[in-house]
């Protein structure tokens, strides 16, 4: 990625505008100061049309001369200034880099620009929305998490991966996934589906369920990572695929979708270009273990805070309307048992792959 | 997966030797039962001569008739036969599987097989010993983690993978990489990096690290999992690659450089095919920050708990009696500070690939 693209010229033009409106301040001899979109739970709404939760308008003031704001002022230069830097090499980096790379006693006093990562990781997302640029578009990445194969061609940073040859372990989904590293090429994929766990994957890699159903399996080891997310909106709408999603029979993973469905609540921001509100759950749904006939033994007791959490997601503006999801969570909160998707095993290895979503997807037993 | 190999066909034969063994008892009217050899602390020691830990000859008797044996014999049998049709079917799947798979209430009783994944894991382990076929052998694997590239190809379940043309995702290492699922073909690396950090070994792919120096980089998101480690061996033993080991500076980091290394004790068995005893220590070093010069600022003061292990760690038998090693882990507890690869960046983004290893690798400065 030595290559500088486009995308690295405008988000170092981005960085630069914001830097000249402080200059100009400071020549004018006036307060330098920015606005920062509030990431505050009261601003951040579910938009019905959109059917994604966004941010709000309300913003905070960052001045230099108010001693309340002037470290958080200096905290963010400084990040913006090393993402400046990334873009002027075109790089990327860790969040974590970017936390030692800006940091540094200040010169005269035993003062430090930043104390710990938890300071300088809200200022990256403040820095997001400010400029609007999504933190991978800044260059700055979490961690790898995932892996993909299916019936597809793409070119990730200038090498052509052939998504159906990708052996046993299939290919790692990079942290960003920029369509200037990141392009889709030849493809024969009907589906994505998005698997919770990384072991059960394998399962469906090696009865090579992809070939057979024609789809792109993606799994991101629990909640998916930012990468796997993104990857899957850039799919969903540059490819028209639909996204299904199966996980655990539990309330973490009715909440996994929420997130791949509607985005969450502290990272609204990110949403629009991340969410994917079409994407159906296949399942695990509360009304497998009699549809399939699932022998109760290997069900698991709710605890009260799964209880606690369920009641929770109910609520959710998203579900609260939705005679279906209510159904689906009133029959966890009901039965009071849980389900884990190896618990499919108990019938056979292979009965989720051969068996169990086959027939949920011919029978369309999905909830949107 | 679905061809049967050879050593589907070995397993299962182990597995029905184990079996035979029993029929043989019940049908001379004795005592079922199979020896289990204990994987036990006091049965463990570390070999001096092939510098890795090895397990002891002292065995626990599982019999059918004995109150206390009764149910993990039971267990193991339903482990046993559990892995006999995994072997016949050429599948694997993993261990949480294998506990649903094997789990249900015993008939007229309300007594389950398995209450808990807690149960039916060291059932596995002893299934390993008794047998002497690795769980990867038997079909089991647990979770895929990690990630390689660099200047080789390999075959990975039939498929070619050319590990120099893998993007900035990477070959993500599957969980079993025994030699009739992976095999290597050409390469052009004169070493192996393993990196503790997946964030870091991004930061070694982008810069292409592998390609000026020729070497193949993986990694395993911390402490690495079965299968990088067995395919380091592997690397290893059969292309004779030196096996060279990145982490952070902390107590931690030392100590995944000790499983690579001599394996670890609660596992002692799996050590003689997993263990590289001539794996180098690279870094981080408790000297790098004075050689380096790098800032305090990013350094971090040990706690007790970073103490205490660092202690225990100086006290293993196999760094005892290595005089650099004391002098290393001494460095550390005098000067109570413990440092991450990513504070590197606080010189510059790439001084870790461009500046820090290209000089430690020249200057030979690791520890055996």
């Amino acid at each position: 990625m030595a290559t500088k693209t486009k995308k690295h010229a405008d988000t170092a033009k981005k960085l630069e505008n914001m830097a000249q409106v402080v200059v100009k301040y400071a020549k004018s001899k006036e307060d330098p100061g920015f606005d920062i979109p509030s990431r505050t739970l009261s601003n951040a709404r579910f938009d019905e049309k959109k059917k994604i939760i966004t941010m709000g308008e309300s913003v905070q003031r960052r001045n230099f001369f108010n001693l309340g704001q002037a470290k958080k002022f200096m905290q963010t230069m400084l990040i913006a200034s090393g993402c400046k830097e990334l873009a002027d090499q075109a790089k990327s980096t860790s969040i974590r880099d970017m936390y030692y790379h800006t940091k540094h006693t200040i010169e005269g006093t035993s003062e430090n620009t930043f104390d710990d990562q938890s300071e300088s990781d809200p200022i990256i997302e403040d820095l997001e929305v400010a400029i609007t640029s999504l933190r991978e578009e800044l260059g700055l990445f979490a961690e790898n998490r995932g892996a993909m194969v299916g019936p597809m061609t793409l070119v990730d940073n200038g090498d052509t991966i052939d998504l159906t040859r990708m052996g046993s372990g299939g290919w790692a989904v990079p942290s960003i996934v920029e369509d200037d590293i990141i392009q889709f090429k030849k493809h024969n994929a009907k589906y994505i589906l998005l698997i919770e766990k990384g072991a059960v994957w394998n399962r469906f890699n090696q009865d090579r369920f992809w070939e057979k159903e024609k789809c792109i399996i993606i799994h991101g080891q629990g909640q998916p990572p930012r990468g796997v997310r993104r990857l899957m909106y850039r799919l969903h709408n540059e490819l028209k695929l639909p996204v299904y999603v199966l996980t655990d029979n539990d309330p973490w993973g009715y909440y996994i979708y929420s997130v791949v469905k509607q985005g969450s609540i502290n990272l609204a921001f990110e949403s629009q270009r991340m969410a994917v509100p079409a994407a159906r759950f296949i399942g695990m749904s509360s009304f497998d273990v009699e549809r399939f006939g699932i022998n109760k033994t290997v069900t698991i007791k709710l605890t009260d805070e799964d209880t606690r959490r369920a009641r929770e997601i109910m609520n959710y503006p998203w579900f609260k309307n939705k005679k279906d999801w209510q159904k689906e969570i009133q029959k966890m909160l009901q039965s009071q048992v849980k389900l884990e998707l190896e618990a499919l095993s108990s019938k056979d290895f292979s009965f989720i792959t051969e068996t169990y979503l086959p027939e949920k997807l011919k029978k369309k037993q999905w909830l949107d």
